[in-house]
């Protein structure tokens, strides 16, 4: 069970007493069925009652439940409403489209529309270059996906993957200014035969490309997501982007980077233990190797993977090609003794203790499924010498929103025409260095997704790095 | 040449001699090249000389040039800069996707974000008709095109047609509230054998339907356009809606209710001629057959449309059998003998003075095409009992923004399946009514598209309808 946190908060109306010492019952209630109590306001007030908001973390839905409960259960107080917060906030969806023209007079409007902007067209037409001018493609990126992989959740459908590409889209806003837009796709599921799926995303996302400077593809299941990636690079001159592999992979290695400084360790020295071999494994493995690592063993739920191993999928095959030289074979724990290094991209729970115990000295150790991690808090705080898991709740909080807002800032303000290798490199190491060198410890190897100062330093290294590998536009 | 109007207005910064008279000169250049000088702003001065900001209207590109010429010939006064007010207001594109997330805090981010997001996805996966509850669904419309038939310019592509597109949207958010999305699409040419467009546009709409309540489609050529609007409305369970054809309708068939009363006629006694038989032509006739017109004559390039004449492709098929009953044979200045209306969404200057004199008594003429309507003020003011065209600068202007804002407000207001043919004459009765009865004249058949009234009145009477007709949602 989490910690109980704003996810799970319910904004409650309670009706109790006016006077001394009611609020104290309502208040140990929760605190007695383990709720944190935040903002108190009244919201009404007679002679004889009053009518408290209050907003109350729970550790789940349950957890909330359990809390409402307790409170009902006081004498004299009436429990009027239970919001659930997060659902409150969905109401209605988190993002909106709006004219960036002020007030909207008939001189606007025909400028804006009719008849002028025709003009705006014809010159676009004349000149093809000017759609990055005159329109908002320049700073737009459609974030595209099939729902198929969406967060922890599986194949949950394009409908119910919505949220996660609005917040996401709020998410470019808010850190890097982007202007990003949902694309939720029905698509074929794969059959016996193949997978009609990769060619009818990578069809659409081809014919939509005219309003978009960018494409951020997102929880598309693997091997899907790679050949879409793949075929999509090949087909469009603006960069695409699988942050569930790439984004994931960037800042594991940023936090990497620090967390080898901490322990005193090189990283073409270390023993790297994975589990998880999807999109998010692979990605995490080419950008060790890309860094140097030499030592990687990428384990799936059947243990390592190696090149003795029967029926891999090509994504695997390609592991097995790449990693583990000495081909071991064996359970996860099995080939976790010894390892410096254990980074979990996979499921909940899958060591303990006493696995990381048989791990070398100093271990770093990053659990990173969501929102379960491989190793809970419990079992690795005291034995990981560092521990960095995706929560917000725990220091070293692995996440995305660290490189792709900047990934796509950098690439989007020089007019890249792809992501290079170089360019995921350089947001990592931007990152990783955004922690000043002398604060670096086993408890801070990343910085704070609320640090601004990222996004500034990803972008400008990404543009530098795009600009040495000649992807960047000179006319834009 | 039109009046000087903002659509061509420039941006001027002169500097001239900082003394009483020396802004004089300026202006009777201006004034004398025949542009119309706007705001008059001072950017800066010395003792001996200033700098100042003015706007002047022009007619054309050509006529902007003429004026910054004769500035430049004025002795003493240096023109420093002339910007095209236009272009600068398209400068990076006219909308932007915004977070609805007032401030993002490390709470707000746990619940908009994982891992609070993860429950709003699972409960949507459950009850799928959630989506219209906690995504951006019930207030989005995507308006798609293919660039093929873009304002009067054609087929210039989806790149160009983008500033059309981003000003849609910010009438949709200015008028109706609504976040619209530009989707302009990279579609197959037809061939001989057929149009792949239709199926190409049509299945990618139909997959990227999860995100949007409503599909605007614009500025597609016909016949694609007939075919791309019937499949899709077969396909989805949220609104159709081609602009092109039934917004133009809606508001052709509004003026004309109102212009009717003004000259004392009705509808079903009225012989009326059309000049343009494309997606609007087709779409007018329709409304106006279900509005109780009998005697109606559609025109195209090659003169009247008849049960008699070969190669009529299939909507111009339509046209024959159920329009000129008489089977009038003849071009377009002979069936318009007689006629007391005459409606054009053709081309520029088809008719002129010695044609409208031909028509009946009181002559209602509709010359819609933009920029530049099929009978010119010149030749039509003072011969037709009420003239009305697509432009700002006459009285009457026939525009779309009076229609599609209000439609799909009503629809999405209301959870609507569909458009049916009711909700579109409730709209048309709703645009003509919000003209007071006893206001209604010649120069005043419509509303300004500034009367914010008008969508809200459009809207109930579209939700009203769509209800009676049994497709509003009741579970939204």
């Amino acid at each position: 069970m989490s910690t109980p946190n704003a996810a799970y908060s319910v904004r409650l109306q309670v009706e109790l007493d006016n006077k001394p010492g009611a609020f104290a019952l309502v208040a140990s209630a929760v605190g007695g069925a383990g709720g944190v109590l935040g903002a108190v306001d009244i919201v009404g007030s007679t002679a004889e009652r009053m009518t408290r908001q209050i907003t109350v973390d729970a550790s789940d839905e349950a957890h909330a439940q359990r809390i409402c409960d307790a409170v009902r259960r006081l004498d004299s107080v009436i429990l009027h409403e239970a919001d659930d917060r997060t659902m409150q906030l969905h109401q209605g969806g988190k993002i909106e489209v709006n004219s960036k023209i002020p007030k909207l007079t008939r001189e606007e409007l025909s400028m804006a529309y009719t008849p002028g902007v025709a003009r705006v067209c014809r010159k676009i037409a004349e000149d093809p270059s000017q759609v990055r001018r005159l329109t908002i493609k320049a700073n737009t990126v459609a974030i595209v996906s099939d729902g198929t992989a969406v967060l922890g959740l599986g194949d949950i459908g394009p409908e119910a993957a919505i949220p996660v590409m609005e917040g996401k889209a709020l998410l470019f806003k808010e850190f890097a200014g982007i202007d990003a837009f949902p694309i939720c796709l029905h698509i074929d599921p794969p059959t016996d035969g193949g997978d009609p799926g990769v060619d009818q995303i990578v069809d659409i996302v081809a014919r939509m490309e005219p309003v978009f400077g960018g494409i951020n593809l997102e929880d598309i299941a693997a091997p899907r997501c790679f050949e879409v990636e793949a075929k999509l690079r090949e087909r469009l001159d603006i960069p695409v982007f699988h942050d569930d592999q790439h984004g994931t992979a960037v800042v594991a290695l940023a936090a990497l980077r620090n967390a080898l400084t901490v322990v005193g360790k090189r990283i073409d020295d270390v023993r790297i233990v994975m589990a998880g071999a999807g999109a998010a494994g692979v990605a995490i493995a080419k950008i060790l190797l890309a860094s140097g690592a030499s030592q990687l063993i990428a384990c799936d739920r059947k243990g390592a993977i190696h090149l003795g191993r029967e029926g891999l999928d090509p994504s695997k095959q390609w592991l097995a090609e790449h990693t583990n030289s000495d081909k071991e074979d064996g359970s996860l724990r099995d080939v976790l003794a010894g390892a410096d290094v254990f980074i979990g991209v996979s499921g909940p729970n899958l060591l303990t203790q006493s696995d990381l115990v048989t791990m070398a000295e100093q271990p770093i150790v990053f659990a990173l499924a969501n929102p379960d991690p491989e190793v809970a808090p419990s079992e690795a705080l005291g034995v990981a010498a560092v521990y960095a898991t995706g929560r917000s709740d725990y220091p070293n909080q692995i996440n995305n929103v660290l490189c792709y807002p900047g990934i796509f800032r950098g690439a989007l303000d020089c007019g890249a025409t792809t992501v290079t290798e170089n360019m995921k490199l350089a947001a990592a190491e931007a990152i990783a260095g955004a922690v000043p060198a002398d604060e670096v410890s086993a408890e801070y190897v990343i910085p704070s997704v609320f640090n601004k100062d990222v996004v500034r330093r990803v972008a400008e290294a990404v543009a530098r790095a795009a600009v040495a590998d000649g992807v960047a536009r000179s006319d834009r």
